[in-house]
């Protein structure tokens, strides 16, 4: 390849402009094109609107497929959802277009799972395209689901799973605390998760579905169940005041039965300032089986930084791969490649 | 594919029976081979060989040439030896009746470190018969490289990395612990070393060339030191005693250099009873970049049950890899895959 490879960013949240900086970082990569779904942020430039001291030329576009013609770019990385249903017709317009996907919408992790059929329609239309359709995060895409599958790897038989993630949502702003269930009373939160506006995370069924295709386990049902945190001391955020009593966040867990045994249990509570009541952030890993696997690390990988870096260095092995929908688990691992991208393409 | 999917083993020691008895565990495959170098090997029928009640039908050969025209593989696991000078005539063998590589030999896990023009010719020839080389094994092959490198995937990116694997030797046998220099006293371990009949662990330069090709770095020179791990009290196995002042391992750790700053630390102490000095065993993974990663787990990934693991949980990922000598960091992470294996092929 003699020119840089081109890529264009979908979104232009804290994901969206974090992935662009670092897009800037990388070498033989060329930034083409911007999208953003708010028509109040079009033809704002980029270099501005992710905090660079000057403009850079490129201003947001509301426009898809005009963009995408422009662009030309051989990879379209998405950050402006989580569903698959609100994910698929941008990837759709991408693939049209030729271009490679990464999508960081969490039900793209493995969209067999949600929406079966729009997986098999986004397959065929990047084997006939002759691209790839990639999703990845942090979580779901690689702490609760590729490492505990690249840990079974040194299994003869794997029994069961446990794998958890604690985490701090303090950074994080006021939609995401919504979504948690942060600062509310514990009735609230119960209302919340009933009426779905309580979601806690999203991503539990498509790491599920993800570690049982590598294992080769037919799971009979999952059990998500979503309590609040309720915190016993005060915390505060620059978005949000909890009293005694109000709930600090959400503790989200799912348990995925085989042949009517619990075999995968995946634990992820979510809340402000853990802390302050002496809890430690961290993520774990145990697997028992033959042998028994335990790894961890404390604190947790960050979520938003993670999240950047894996869409950025999956760049590579989504250009290298054979066409189709693709996991994280049907790829090399992602690595954080410094020197020129343009040397790994095969 | 109608029929199983058809594997030949080479190599009848702890590795070669073991791989084995995994085969007989997994769905879909079928044994059709075994190759033994020893002579005195010859004609043992192989489910006595490995301990089961029954006889198998399939006698140890030493006539590989014949052995492979009549196994009729898709895939021979090699676990004959550690070096690629030895390994490579098997590999050109079986690459030449057309079948994909699994070889366990240490240098194999990244050869182009000590052997590149053989890589090279092994990598050729791959591509004309369209088939696959790969090297695995606990380490190298996994924790102190294919971990690491997925653990980088999450960062900006790295400033250096220390990765530490602290193992127990007590289950080993004489061969072993000799190469370790166990039970000698500390001028008889420095002889060893000079001479090279201690030589520590095998796979620093291939999981140090590993990383650096997966972040882009250019190494200048490693440093690899061999210290004696002198014991202060009485430990024994069924195969050494040590007397204080006799040396219960080798503590082997390798820095390796990149434009004058050291940059990638790997550590192995390897010793018999490490808990009776209150050492605990574990490994892990410490990333300084952006952002800061730390893994671990304790006790060890079991070495010899890991390597059998992985051999046979590749399986897959190599018959559906594009031809040619790959790592792993070229191929999906590994899974502890319990259905039928034909399922995964492609």
């Amino acid at each position: 390849m003699q020119g840089p490879l081109k890529v264009a960013v979908l979104g232009t949240g804290r994901m969206g402009c974090g992935i662009i900086r670092l897009l800037f970082q990388k070498k033989g990569l060329e930034l083409t094109g911007v999208y953003g779904r708010r028509t109040d942020r079009a033809g704002i430039d980029i270099g501005k609107a992710v905090g660079l001291a000057e403009e850079i030329g490129i201003k947001i576009s509301n426009d898809l497929p005009a963009l995408l013609k422009k662009a030309k770019a051989h990879v379209v990385i998405q950050a402006t959802c989580s569903r698959v249903s609100e994910a698929a017709e941008e990837i759709r317009t991408a693939l049209h277009q030729g271009a490679n996907v990464i999508s960081i919408a969490e039900e793209m992790a493995y969209p067999a799972c949600q929406s079966p059929l729009i997986a098999k329609e986004l397959h065929a239309l990047a084997l006939q395209k002759k691209v790839t359709v990639l999703g990845t995060g942090i979580n779901p895409g690689f702490v609760l689901d590729l490492l505990v599958i690249a840990l079974t790897g040194v299994c003869w038989k794997v029994e069961s799973i446990t794998a958890k993630r604690v985490n701090d949502l303090s950074p994080y702003g006021p939609s995401v605390l919504a979504a948690q269930g942060v600062g509310v009373t514990p009735e609230a939160f119960q209302k919340g998760v009933a009426e779905g506006s309580i979601v806690g995370h999203m991503g539990f069924p498509e790491s599920i579905g993800m570690i049982a295709k590598a294992l080769g386990w037919e799971i009979d049902r999952i059990e998500e169940i979503r309590s609040p945190i309720v915190s016993r001391v005060k915390r505060e955020t620059p978005f949000v005041k909890i009293e005694p009593g109000l709930t600090a966040g959400c503790n989200h867990t799912a348990l995925a039965y085989r042949d009517g045994n619990p075999v995968i249990h995946l634990v992820h509570p979510q809340q402000v300032h853990p802390h302050l009541e002496g809890v430690e952030t961290g993520d774990s890993i145990k697997i028992e089986g033959e042998p028994n696997v335990h790894f961890s690390g404390s604190p947790e990988i960050p979520g938003g930084i993670g999240t950047i870096a894996l869409a950025v260095n999956m760049i590579p092995h989504v250009v290298n791969a054979p066409p189709g929908l693709k996991s994280m688990a049907d790829l090399p691992v992602p690595a954080a490649f410094m020197g020129d991208i343009r040397t790994l393409l095969q």
